[in-house]
């Protein structure tokens, strides 16, 4: 049952960024095989820098053919659909911010089973979550993530630290992957909906 | 037999990378000590990023000192001799096209040692003859890679299915890589010469 | 005894770039939570580079939180106490030097444990060295990095001859070390005050 809860997770975090990747892409109006590349790269990159970091090796997706058919599979499914979707820009969003919720406690969970530090689980759930996006931006080259990266990682050490508080109090680990996984998606939409920055430092 | 067609393969790439890098970065007028760093990046880049992704560990060229010695001298005789090169752009050009077919096949048959699913084989195939000269181009900031990466890769993914196409209908390795390595050479000149690419997607 | 010196040399290192990390960030009017990723990053990131490479994995901060609680520490101090410090750009360089020495030595000793190849040592305490300073201005994307990288470099293969020198002629291990943290400091800045550069390559 944990393991798979724990894979159904993974599934839903890689089809997420796959299409938030392949939505991307198609926004700076990339060619068929871009798009492709920055749907894997969206997908897989937070969970391969984790990896590395850890010496979990070969990455993940070098063990398992069938994530690069589910990227696969998605990103082909997202073109051929996406004349039916109106709001590229929301929609995008959406599925940013439930991949980042999905792959955090991917990451989270790991670093955990690794039996890592508490502190680095949460930097380790932190970097799954937020390295795919990144990834994508930095790639596409889009400025306006910029302003964006540090919510981003706040709302994930935010999700960590209430999922290792929650596992801390004997909540049941499914439970508290799905509290963490909504609570991620849903802080970082009120965040970027209010605008929500930290106090600059003078100096 | 096997283990020296091997070798050379390898010695050759780096050889073609380490004189692409050094005339990269002589086009961008870096100092001499530049030089030899974009050399050095270009000829062992795909091999690192291969090594860390399977967790082949340490990379290898910290195993093996020959390579940066041979990495060195390349560089140092193609500054030397480069009075001597008229057609420096063309030059270098055709040395990354060979590099990319030598490191790719280098990159399959590591993925077959491995193990590795077929798919995946040339995936680290592709990584090892690209991310070279990808590294390259962003460390010396030049912008027209942008439009030929994807050819880049492309290339690479033919290379990597027919490679495997060739050995599973037993024809001798070593045939297979000198194949291989002159298809992704020509495709890669004929890509270029014709401005071949992928259709855009309309959105 | 031995052990202690590399404890403390690592220590020193540790907080003399998480203060060149604080100030830089500062300097660039980035937010309380980007100056502590900015000091982390400067901090840590020559070291996750050199155990990936040579896969001493997961990498040395994942496994010691303390480091962590040094870097988040300094972090807040230095902003704390930035009203009494004037010269912030002296006060930087003078922190990223004396990282960049301590930090060499460090991946230097490293090295030699892993019983590699002297000139891969000497590689890998640049890596040590340079790296997290390298990262620190790409991710300000600060210019005038780009023109001092090389002289960084240098410094430290210097840095990392002498030092093997001093061990080949059986000089104490740590005078070794103390001489080549002071050597790098000061040659670093001698170079940079008599803005010391590498003969540019006509062509």
């Amino acid at each position: 049952m944990f393991s798979s809860t724990s894979a159904i997770i993974e599934l839903l975090g890689t089809i997420s960024f796959a299409i938030s990747g392949t939505f991307s892409a198609m926004q700076r109006r990339l060619d068929a095989f871009g798009v492709l590349i920055i749907a894997f790269v969206t997908s897989v990159g937070g969970g391969t820098i984790r990896d590395l970091l850890i010496g979990d090796l070969p990455v993940a997706w070098m063990r398992d053919v069938q994530v690069c058919l589910v990227i696969l599979a998605t990103s082909v499914l997202t073109i051929f659909f996406k004349t039916h979707i109106k709001k590229l820009k929301v929609t995008l969003f959406l599925f940013d911010s439930l991949g980042l919720g999905l792959f955090t406690v991917v990451g989270l969970q790991k670093g955990l089973n690794f039996g890592l530090n508490p502190g680095i689980c949460i930097a380790l759930g932190t970097i799954t979550g937020c390295f795919g996006g990144i990834t994508r931006d930095t790639l596409l080259n889009t400025i306006p993530l910029i302003f964006q990266k540090e919510i981003y990682a706040t709302v994930c050490i935010l999700g960590g630290a209430v999922y290792l508080l929650l596992l801390h109090f004997q909540v049941n680990t499914d439970v508290s992957k799905f509290i963490v996984i909504a609570l991620i998606f849903v802080t970082r939409i009120i965040v970027v909906q209010h605008k929500l920055s930290f106090p600059r430092i003078n100096y």
